[in-house]
């Protein structure tokens, strides 16, 4: 399988790419779009204090950049990959996206909307649920959060 | 109320603005940012086939113009008005930009994240809530939007 064979090099890209979020001050969450292939369209961390945005999650700017890219209006048979579980903002988004397969890293009880939350993709009003993988690199990705907030207390 | 005073002139402006969108092919939303005095800030509608790209609802393109124009990351004290319940993603962005007050016209039992679906400012997860009015202008807008699908059948 591309996807598995990928797997563990995507996520130490996105672990390395949220490290660099860290770096400048924002949460450090990064996410990438890639193809039927595995090779990444788009790759994004978190900038909504560098863009002054708070909408510019991750996932949200690695699904425009795809878009943009590639010059389409949706990621039909693309895939997204991120370290931590998608809020409900970011899920929406995947739904509209058309993502077929979500890749996430540590879980997050508190904002995540896949296993946690509204559960966005296993409610009746999603109108489209992509092939999900939780738990990717689950460690590294919760500890680079965990110190992130340490750091800040 | 400054807002009530207000209302019946920016439902009306919106649903004007959600027409421009259905003549151009969009699916009629159209969606404002306003400050606490009940000036337009932000004016936006769908621009999903305009853009190419299926994340740009009204709501997510009024938050955004109104943060670049503010110079803000976030819209605490100003509200948002749409002609449609919000999805679940432009829900969860209007949690994440603060906004003051939700005002909606149609409800939206199939997509809407409001009333409907996922009803995410009630979850638990919801780490704010804005004061909601729904309903406003809800007939016209409704009639709106079934006479764009209506066309398209």
């Amino acid at each position: 399988m591309t996807a598995s064979r990928a797997q563990p090099d995507i996520m130490a890209r996105l672990l390395d790419e949220a490290a660099a979020a860290a770096n400048s001050g924002e949460v450090p969450v990064a996410a990438a779009v890639t193809n039927a292939e595995g090779a990444i369209i788009a790759l994004a961390r978190n900038r909504m204090r560098e863009n002054g945005n708070a909408l510019h999650h991750a996932e949200i700017l690695a699904i425009e950049a795809a878009m943009t890219r590639l010059g389409q209006d949706r990621l039909d048979g693309f895939d997204l990959w991120v370290t931590l579980e998608p809020c409900t903002m970011c899920a929406g988004a995947i739904a509209h996206a058309r993502i077929r397969r979500l890749y996430f890293g540590a879980r997050d009880p508190k904002a995540g909307a896949v296993e946690s939350g509204v559960r966005f993709f296993d409610s009746a009003a999603c109108h489209h649920r992509p092939d999900i993988y939780g738990g990717l690199s689950e460690r590294a990705a919760a500890e680079q959060l965990q110190a992130f907030f340490a750091e800040r207390r």
